[in-house]
């Protein structure tokens, strides 16, 4: 349910920045969602085909984030959600000279799958199930 | 107006499949909607640039639906759609120990446009001319 | 903030159209909004992975628009957005036979980083300094 859809030019993240970007974006999630609720995707672009303000850009990193499973009522949770977005990125980013934007959108939960299950309302017994088996099930 | 993003790895779908997939999502919207209304577009990723749970996967396909024209209104309806989807994507995926996850955003009709012309009102007589036709024109 | 992305068959838009369509599309945001503020993603796909009702097809583009620093809020503003829209896709899309469907989403203002940086608000005396340095700053 988080998918973070990460869109960079092909030399800004090596296979070995992936793995460490997918883990700590994970880890952001990981004490309340099961683990396999989160889905990173890296699109690599020619620097030809990413334009900021109208130029070709090799140095610009765009992260989109949908969130399903929960969403952040207040301003303090969404000022906490950004700061740990912010230290999960920095260090492939801001510490490399790369720009960065990122934006998340919170999408219905009642139209929402895994593989064909509607998954079980937050922290209810069967959420718990699959977080400790990370894996989606009957219930 | 249904746009289906399905995000894959390479190997998952071959274009036989692709083929398969693309006129089933059709089929659940056409005897309502101009079947041209409908896009499916398919990503293909590399295995090392798709995480789940913070590792790299080649099971795991992601697919994002935007709806426009139509809106999803009662827990009924939404029901059926998501057994509909459910029903296309299954043999596809859950046949053949694919995990998949689903989730659908309804975005504004009023900023909704095909080749410039906002489309006609939902069931109006020029939609009806777009359905039967299969191709946008003035009205 | 206006992310744009474009979807579309490799042979549809050379590099020279690419930059073209990117400074177009800046210039319907710049005289409100710093330049930088504005992104354009190619996406380019085979034709055998792009369907339009069901058939692939090589004549079709596909836009989405992402809206977080200003939402469109009147009939007439909306209309006036989308003209412009048409104004700078139409040389490279209807002109050529292209076919081509738009949609925009307005995401939210305060689930949005820049460098790490929540934007400035709207108006402010430190968005007009972003948009003269064209730059992201503390503030």
């Amino acid at each position: 349910m988080p998918l973070w859809e990460i869109f960079h030019t092909r030399d800004a993240f090596s296979a070995q920045d992936q793995q460490g970007i997918a883990e700590s974006v994970t880890s952001i999630y990981s004490t309340f969602l099961p683990k396999f609720y989160v889905s990173v995707l890296f699109s690599e672009f020619a620097a030809s085909n990413i334009y900021v303000g109208g130029e070709p850009t090799s140095d610009f990193v765009r992260i989109k984030i949908d969130h399903i499973a929960r969403s952040l009522d207040t301003d303090e949770v969404k000022e906490r959600f950004l700061n740990a977005a912010t230290r999960v990125l920095a260090p492939y980013t801001t510490s490399r000279a790369l720009r960065w934007e990122l934006s998340v959108v919170e999408t219905p939960r009642d139209l929402w799958t895994i593989n064909g299950i509607v998954p079980p309302p937050s922290n209810s017994e069967a959420e718990k199930k699959w977080k400790l088996e990370n894996r989606a099930s009957a219930y």
